[in-house]
């Protein structure tokens, strides 16, 4: 029975954050350990779902790298990367796309619908969802690497206010039938930043943002908008977290309320960050 | 972290139910022990709110007698039954009207919005939402009690789709302007009934249907509409029970898809019986 | 024959302020012998009957402090008032709920519904319409006499967008769960201002106001709001007309077109002010 | 004081009937005297734009046959008539057409707009709101006279659903491009079975059906429909009654519930009909 | 095969402009030859009513002028003119508004519904669409004359909403229950703006501005709004057509993208006009 | 000037075709050659465009099995089939998903957008549109190769109110997880069937139905569902156009209108088709 009540009173403190959350839409960058482990996969899966369930309006934004560069191999093509971006030539954005829209996209839908959601897997594409141009590196042209030029929301929202959970592949298209692989922590910023999201969470695969990398309490919960140039001076945020922070930073500044950066590879860490007050992770705020 | 984990997989474990009941009609009538003792209370105004948040329509039908013999004292009436029910003289229907729709009703609703809910309480004659005519005990006239004659759903249908919590006061009228008190389990009934709910869920203080009433363990879980004349006859369902357990049957028969009695001196009893598996009480089906 | 063409001029003449008030909100606040003699009472709900049925949207709040003191007679409480206002302690307030939001309040739904008309009796705790704070006498507790915070006109405007006639009790509840009897003059007055309402029509038992309170033909048809001061300070408006008139000076300044004194003892008063060219009583305007 | 309470009773007298034909549509045949005399004009018009405003929902058919005649003078043809039936050639009806659809017609309308209300005139040629064919005369052709072959309620419905009021001339066309006259008698009968209208009124230069037509006080109130062959059997119902008794009838089994011959000459018999219970002239039943 | 081929060249070059202009209104004053010559008649009709079907709101407003002129002399009354203006005395507007909005107006709406169109056909006194009052001539009254004071769109809107092709005759009303004839090129004009239309189409009977009227190849396809005054001065813009591209120049400044003068002598000038690059006649822009 | 008034006409010959087909569905099935040559491709692309714009709901399911073979090569696998069917392992119904969900599906709706048009792109897993189940071959299992179960047209219905164009790959799911690739000429029927399109258009690279193969003036233009049989035993429909053909048939009797089988080899063939009276290929109806 003692076990019946807690349970009990764990679904009703959760209470207040479904309240907060009702009808709101919360975007979701899942990538890293959580699109490859079966077990992490399933538990973000039903995360997302019971979200939807209690009235929140989940955007789900996905990666894929180690997918492409599998496919690649797999061709006999050796995949190339310049300052951490992929040299991305035309048969190379040919696969990634067939990966990203082809595969990814529509497993995740797949597991969706596993679970009785209504999923619809889309990428930049459809719906003009997505106008890119290229990025360069150093002045340099590395391929079909884009950067976001416009997000063009009509086709999401319709997604949305006809009940489905969108669930988007990064990859867009210009006026001129090019296709741009763009990284996926943009995508879902610029898209979260467009519908005015009440949060945007970044699954990663670290703990979050910590002051020493090895002392797991050192883990900082929250940074407000104004410390994050200190802690770029005292480097404690460094190497590849500076972009993923500067992004993050944007998406703020351009109304989301909250952004999240949580550990992916903690099982149920969204229903966590979300539902109860053991929020985990890092989170940046106005 | 342990800890954690098992939250959040205890709201996860709720999924499944949340999607079963998501957008149904569930009727609670609300009594008992339920309604006296504050902490109880909150449990069920709690797990009501939660219900809502969800996305399931409650609505709620709520008794008083104690309070209304409490009043009659007071003003130096003593309260009379004549098998069970009350005598109801023109000041007594006076009486029951003030403390059933004045206070107890306002009361309920009130705690609904400390949770930060938007609730309605009406009582039968709101919108001609309960006809009723005079109820005979043994051809007999005890006064002011009413049996149902007709349900107006338009009314409580309007407060469910303006995303209200309806709360009802068992008070009806007729088209000669008398108003009779009824017992508010047959309201509940019938109001179930109306709006084709799927679950009616009676707050009793009881643990529902046993056995043997001395022995816990010899409580009947599930009824088929087909099995109640056997468990009469046999005895175990006997007194009170018999017209509780009829008025279920009726709902039933009219389109219900499940009537609950539960024991609501349990605290999250309604949780339990309606997200978990941990499903307590009494559940009568077709 | 001349006396129905008689008969049907009337209608026709009624025409041009039919036209007039088509789906405008008109508050009435019904109080005094309007709501004891059994005729006028059946004349009022038949006046504000029609005004709905020709499609002018009327809201009703209502007064019942002399059932109040009745009932608290009964219990063998001795009312209390200091400056016209009634001492309120909890017992008081708990009787003042009782009697105006489920004796009162119910019983003029009812008469509507015998004219065939839908009504929803509410009061100030339902879909939390009116928050109100304590009001002091002379910086002097006298217990839960509440003065308006705010008014949420939410559920007010649904059960109008439903087709029903709101009927108002003027109990209002507080964030710390605290109930408050208010004057529903205030309430008519805040509701009418918050709802932008065309005309708020108070049914009083004065002709309206008088230059000499002695003679009928002194009564003041108009009186615009720079003129209000003058006739304070020259004692036409003294006593209790002067709170009342301030009151209605603020709802005009806030919106409604226009603020009516009626003698609630004349029969069919609404109508004739409402419908004809015969305006009764005195009239506050911008 | 006593004239103003005479006129407020009237007023609420009228509730009940307000009542019963709310959201109703009623369709009214205009002619005769009562589209001549400059009062009685004012009169109908009035009384309609009350009906209109008191939340019924007026179609008005018209006549102008005596325009007619007058116009064809004017350009020097006289007219001609077989069984009471306009001999029909193409200026004839080039002339009708004109005379009813531009002339009759939108004078009525602009009558209505006097009165603040907003009309729009059609002809059956408008959304091919009225398809007929050649009326034969004992298997004779006499030109453009046409019989009802559809009406088709569209636009129709459309203007009442945008809150105008359709005043309609008796003007249709087939899928030849051919132009019809067609008695305004059908045209109301057909249009009101078509909407299912709750009551269909002819405006006619009689009393109503008389058992003697010399004594006023033998007029018949109402006669059910299978009386009807009994009164033309008795020579009741005798001339130029017949068919128009007989289309009423037909509309009677199409639906609509009561059929009245008014005396078009009274004024404001329109709203002492719908409005009183003096009613006038004689109305057909089911 | 290659004239198939060309076909659907043709219907494909389409696209840019069916999708440029689609959900668009076009006002179309529709007059001169194309009124008259059956052949060029039919040409227009179904011009229009393609430009309905690829999704364009076609608005069409007509003349008439000769009509009116044949029917007075019908009548034996001879028509009158002072500078280009008919004198309209009341006999004169009654003839005028039986022409145009009885006979011209119900022709043109019938030749829609042979093409299996849906139209209706209203004049400005329908829903008050035009309010009109006196025009002088030099100071002078010459009768029922009318300028525009008001358009008032709502039944326009209306008919467009409910998917019909409005055709409205340029008779107008005044609060004094008067009637005026207006030109018909000034009623269009002052709709286009009023419905801020993508276009304004003038059939007309010319070729369009031309700097030599001798001259076809001198036709000027575009004249801009700071142009005008200079056409003016140096005489290419004379007598007649000075007050046309005035007219026409308030439209574009009220808010109308085009304007366009088109020669109503060649058969399906308005297709070529729209829906493709052969663009004839002349267009005036901002 | 002659050749400005062919294009004229050309347009206006299409309106009965575009009044026609107003508002209907039409699925066309996107294949072979149609989908290999450039100048083809954007043929198809402008028709379908134009068919959207004229208020047709085009839905496109698009095949793509030789661009399945060149990826399997590309990873060194040999295609191999049994009867006509792709022998489909778990590898190659993985490629045979991106190439078609990823590659194909969102080529084809970046052209419709280099249109100005808006597309989606979706497979039969988004909104589980599309549930298969494993066809056998003569009892054997070749692998994913799926035959339909049931078509959810949800997201189909929403994305077509929402004005997009579906372009749909043939890749289906089942309740298991799996992923079955699909024949496209089966989807495509029983999308039509279960949307009741008013046509389905296979684009194919035979000119249709022919009595003699050799013999282009042998094409057959129309045959009905119970001519069938005689063509099959007659051995007119013969090898694998017999299948197509009971595809065809089974749409028919499932409630669409007409199938069309076209040369998609012939530029514009489906606004030929749709728009003309020109119709090529063969017309199967009921």
């Amino acid at each position: 029975m003692a076990k019946h009540l807690n349970k009990a009173t764990t679904l009703v403190e959760a209470l207040p954050y479904i309240q907060k959350f009702n009808n709101k839409v919360i975007v979701i960058k899942y990538g890293g350990s959580a699109m490859i482990d079966e077990k992490l996969k399933l538990s973000v899966i039903k995360d997302i779902s019971l979200m939807k369930l209690v009235g929140i309006k989940p955007v789900v934004v996905h990666g894929g790298g180690n997918k492409i560069s599998e496919m690649l191999l797999k061709i006999g093509k050796e995949p190339k990367f310049i300052q951490g971006l992929r040299v991305t030539d035309d048969e190379t954005v040919e696969i990634a796309e067939m990966v990203l829209s082809g595969s990814v996209n529509k497993g995740i839908v797949q597991l969706f619908e596993q679970q009785g959601m209504k999923a619809v897997g889309i990428s930049g594409k459809d719906g003009k969802s997505i106008i890119a141009k290229k990025k360069l590196v150093d002045g340099e042209d590395i391929g079909w690497v884009g950067q976001i030029d416009t997000i063009n929301p009509e086709l999401i929202r319709a997604l949305i206010d006809d009940d489905f959970i969108p669930v988007i592949a990064p990859i867009a298209c210009d006026e001129d039938n090019n296709t741009y692989n763009i990284n996926a922590d943009y995508v879902a910023g610029a898209i979260a930043s467009e519908l005015k999201a009440e949060k945007l969470i970044y699954m990663t695969d670290v703990e979050g943002v910590m002051k020493d990398v090895n002392d797991r309490e050192s883990l900082i919960s929250k940074i407000k908008l104004n410390e994050i140039q200190n802690y770029i001076e005292s480097k404690v945020i460094v190497g590849g977290m500076i972009p993923k922070i500067e992004c993050c930073a944007e998406s703020i500044e351009k109304g989301v309320s909250g952004v999240h950066i949580l550990d992916g590879r903690v099982e149920h860490s969204l229903i966590l960050e979300v539902f109860t007050n053991s929020g985990i992770g890092t989170m940046l705020m106005p």
